[in-house]
């Protein structure tokens, strides 16, 4: 950490620095500048509170040098996080994982349909929403429980491993008993209460960027979780808030190679969430595969037009097997492969 | 709702299209343009969902003219929502409200000492965390109970009211039982589950704009509380997120005239959070009250050097004596006054 | 255009505004609703000032139905712009072209050595700034007129069109005479005098994405320069402003399958101002082409070190070669190629 | 500056950024820390830049520790910049300086209405475009000189200061005959040509914060101004661009306080366009006063509703009226007054 003076700070008001940071317990070094003088304060162990400095006379401000996340650092951890899940898909690796299905879960034969349909083209995860956080309480809010078990019966027709979202502390126990993946959603990227609840239920989380989150809070939203002792966090780009409404988001596709250097955490994106329009989808999935994504999440329906939710950026399946097709060939061009489901998985399915 | 057809679309487009609208049953009117055709939905009830109509074929896009809000709109209800806390301090009306307390609470001392000056200055109100949502895990994360404990010995020996954030169900039960009004951090405006504990608890609650929240999305969180039956609500614009970081926060003052326009509710500013920094809070305090706002939310400390969390932000009791000057003189420019606890209530603290 | 009335408006207001709607020389078509009543005003032709409606009394809004733009629209031309440079190199058709080059031109040596490299890998288009719009008046402002001489050499020796940077009327003149198309930056969007400028002076224009400015924005821009007569206009996406600042701007990507459903104007992407670092450069490369970009504008540099200026997002030639390799194959998975010159340029080159 | 270096840099790579520096001709100072080292760059003159440093090996990003501005700032010059105009009238200092009239100069009857109403209601400067620059090709671009005419006999009958917009070197020397401050728009906020010519133009200048500017690059835009000779320039906020489009534009009133606290130029608010409605001026304006803005600039026009650009943000003058006694009490109530012409001035008019 690096405390900056103003131009005309005085001898006593650097030595006032200096002082504090030591009674803080840390080491305190001088910088002396052409134009002003700095404090670097060592030692920071992530835990430092600017409050204290930054109020002291002649301080100009305090810069950050050190991140204040750790365990989901690639400094703390060099090599890529590599997970299996139950179907024996490897989430992480070398090979890219398709995750498609509804927006909402809806009938058992909306559901199984999809399944059957995204798992033909080659997904290897189904999701679907049985609790559904929506910005107007007018809105359709899910099938809760009775949309878990139809999560569960696909699950079981088709080896498909299951992510899908929970909003609360009893929906993180259901989803835990029903799915393989615990979704957070972009509107609860900062729900502390629900990533601690969600770090405990012992199945992998996919956690997705807030709708205005940096980088750096979103790490440390899945720092929250790591702490609780769950290192299998799928981090998620759905696009974030913009001036141009040209699309529902603007999908930050820069953010999969930025986390990459910073994280050894896998990143998918979503590009249905992230632009909001079916016509959007595959030129931004491909895009997303070939910034290096471990994973695409896109929104696939029997007859988009009567979805309960999100139909207008959901894909036909026909559209799905023609994406499926181009971001495999996207993939091969990188000397990357889609990830398939292992042997047993698939003969059970 | 408007559905507006692209320049080629052909006859069989737009009868689709409104044939459409009377399957979902509403009625369809046609209106043809110089450019291009649209085709009115008359009937919405504020429940229509957009994406069936958005991907029939010719279709261009799909403009909202109705607010998917009901209750919390001036349509709803013209007149100023305005109601009494315990202390006899009225929110909402021709008075401004004071609002003054620690960012947490850390000790007795400090929220007794805190509590007695802000009192004496012309306070009504006490804020201080008890609960904190921290970014990082590794920050101090509140008192809990034990905050709450001394918030409510406070209120005894002030005669102020209490306001405190409440994380999750058994958050807003505890705040509902020591405090007076149940504040909903920015972080948490989306957290549906939680408005709605919180929109059943019996108290006023408090609702911070989130960071990257529209004014319709704040709206439409409120709805989510006065569907539950409580219709003391308080609004609070404390910044958004903004490309440039020469403030924490960017605070949109206009919020608060945009909300009057389309609001009932009464809304506040947190000049504090919405700027970051101690040398910008009392300007936008008085820019707040100036821009029409029903009250004023700042952290003020006894010693913000030591303080456990936001201290860079927090102001003297000294400065914020100044600050209530200037606030007031500026209230009455404008014809309002600051709001006074009921003789009461004074007797008693 | 659509005149949206509040809830409780008057019947003497919408006939008010009907009026002032057919005074203006234009048809009204009330459209009554559920909630609130509607005017369309029916025969915009793009020109019609909404201010006066505004101002009625009764008035909610105005929604703009139509674009303002017209000859940059889909709608005007259905089909892609697709034109021949110097060097017989298409931009705008099924090919992506190749631009490369340093930031700004320095010296014979940097730029011949630079042509050559970058030509070899495959680009067709050498890029390299002679006069630089620089934020700071203390940086390095760019060689001028001998930067330009020594673009023409580069053009001579290698056989490669050549893109400049023009900033005033008097530039665009001389980036007329020494090169093949005139670039304007993403400063200069809105510089409508510029623009004209650039639109008389013959050759094709490169223009690039303001800081801030919406597609609708960039469309508009680009419609100056169409109605003085140039209709070989290449767009370019290079990223926008946003809160996080994990990369320099945010590349939208989003906005290539944008411009083409709007626009029938060819659109390329520039992944090195977008993100500001090297290592970022490849990864947005890759996935611009696979979004569907018409072409990819990267800053190579022979010894990025010591650059004059954007070393630090420069690649070096042979990081270049490997994202040559890489841009071919995706192209090649999408049904594309990378553009060649034409066999004639080839030879003299 | 500070070259933060990698957790895992190597001895070597230290070596060599040390070394680096040095050639470059400044001091390099090692600075260990805890999780990483970082090493001070002492001697910055403001000119250094920083691609040669951030692409050595080990090197994870460089922190900016001076400000890349000089001359505008307040540690190049402690006090603040006053001036005074031709009609007497004293900007930067302790009165708040009121700008008032129409966006466009219409017609002789328009402007020497609208002069000799906000001359009576208190404004000492008169605002009207005679060149403007329009989104749209197919709006209206302004009278030219004809308009110039205009504003200079309006000056003549009223004794009011003129300040209107030059878009290009011919139209900077126009308005320095005609007018008495020349005004950059947000658009050319960084066509240097024009801040160059208009600071060689013997005027005071009103420069205007663009769309998406950070306060440094204001600053910085300022810089070239200031650099040319002119040290009276006027700095305004009128807005950035947000996610939220409850306004035309978000009126950041922080920035009243940053630039204060940065620079000895004075800075006014433009609450027209900020907020794109007349019915959030007066609200805005207000807050601005009390935000410690050296003056206010407001739309005026006789007849908003026929007004030929921005009616919809125009006051009428009765609300003119109304608005002057509102902040002229907030300025009382804050020990500031309303800037009067000098008693010669007044004569004159």
């Amino acid at each position: 950490m690096l405390v900056v003076m103003k131009h005309g700070a005085s001898r006593e008001d650097i030595d006032r620095v200096a002082d504090t940071i030591r009674e803080m317990g840390y080491q305190a070094e001088p910088i002396p500048g052409r134009q002003r003088t700095a404090v670097g304060l060592v030692g920071n162990d992530g835990r430092v509170e600017d409050g204290r400095l930054l109020t002291l006379p002649g301080v100009l401000r305090v810069i950050h040098v050190s991140q204040p996340y750790k365990q989901v650092s690639r400094e703390w951890k060099p090599d890529d996080t590599i997970f299996e899940l139950a179907n024996g898909v490897r989430v992480g690796g070398r090979d890219v994982v398709l995750i498609a299905g509804p927006c909402s879960v809806e009938s058992e034969e909306q559901i199984l349909r999809t399944a059957r349909r995204v798992r033909a083209a080659g997904a290897t995860i189904l999701r679907g929403g049985a609790f559904k956080p929506r910005t107007s309480p007018y809105s359709f809010q899910g099938l809760g429980r009775e949309g878990l078990e139809l999560l569960a019966l696909a699950r079981q027709e088709t080896g498909l491993a299951v992510v899908t979202e929970a909003l609360d502390a009893e929906g993180v126990e259901l989803v835990a008993e029903y799915g393989d993946i615990i979704q957070i959603g972009a509107r609860n990227m900062q729900n502390y209460a629900l990533l601690r609840e969600a770090g405990r239920a012992g199945k992998p989380v996919l956690l997705k960027r807030g709708m205005s989150a940096t980088i750096k809070e979103l790490l440390l939203a899945a720092e929250y979780i790591l702490l609780e002792g769950e290192s299998r966090v799928i981090l998620c780009e759905r696009g974030v808030r913009s001036f141009d409404h040209h699309a529902r988001n603007l999908l930050d596709l820069t953010a999969i190679p930025s986390v990459k250097e910073l994280s050894h955490l896998p990143i998918i994106a979503d590009p249905a969430h992230g632009t909001g329009r079916r016509d959007k989808v595959p030129p931004m999935a491909r895009a997303a595969v070939a910034a290096g994504a471990d994973g695409i999440m896109v929104e696939v329906h029997p007859d988009p037009a009567s979805a309960l939710s999100d139909g207008a950026q959901s894909l036909t399946p026909d559209q799905y097997d023609d994406l499926v097709v181009e971001v495999t060939a996207i993939a091969r061009a990188l000397g990357r492969s889609i990830a398939r489901p292992a042997e047993s998985a698939v003969a059970e399915g």
